[in-house]
């Protein structure tokens, strides 16, 4: 695995750390000040820019109903300054399956965007023909 | 709007002309040739590699039961020579958010991400709070 790759797996691993300890402080580092965000949580609408996307982690954040979620199957694709982690997010009722979107920015790689919705099928082992919706 | 954000709306635009026309081979052709391939179906687990993906899509095309959809409010993000595009994908059954990922390769734009999931809101006028699942 390259130096890249390992940083960009610590990346998405802070990214669930600071969900799973609601530390706002920590998401709020962990995404891209020089470029721009964008963020789709589950059912929701796209939300664009620092002010939607980060006020958005600070309701869900500090909403205690939300559950917590144990991120698994981390898996890092590179294109040079940008990098794309796919992985399971595994909660309680089900799991979701997320996109997130790294960018190399000066002081190392920062979250551009994330995407995450129902899984419904088992991940383990992995389906050769899912039977979820198709489009 | 620059001469880049044009073109990968241009190529986003392909992506969903060749959805509606079921047409295989301009499906294959958009999806890069150089760098990795990932794609998230509704409710499916990642797909990666081309040969996954293009299956995917050789299935999806194939089947008659698969709804029509219309791509709208496309907006593209441009990070050097990754894009990503937000739409919405709207069928008489509802409407999937969805989050295209394109990179510069020599011939064009090309395809490297794709990720759709269901919306529970109205995506107009754009909800300030959206009532959908959080996580």
């Amino acid at each position: 695995m390259s130096g890249d790759e390992n940083a960009v797996l610590r990346a998405n691993a802070a990214f669930y750390q600071a969900f799973a300890a609601r530390d706002l402080r920590a998401m709020t580092g962990l995404w891209a000040r020089e470029a721009q965000v964008v963020c789709i949580h589950p059912g929701w609408d796209v939300l664009v820019g620092r002010d939607a996307v980060l006020g958005s982690w600070r309701d869900i954040l500090a909403n205690p109903e939300n559950p917590q979620l144990e991120c698994r199957n981390a898996r890092a694709h590179l294109f040079d300054d940008v990098a794309l982690v796919t992985c399971h997010e595994v909660l309680s009722e089900g799991v979701l399956v997320a996109a997130n979107l790294f960018r190399r920015e000066d002081d190392g790689w920062r979250m551009i965007h994330h995407q995450s919705g129902p899984l419904s099928v088992l991940p383990s082992p992995p389906p050769s023909r899912p039977s979820g919706t198709v489009h």
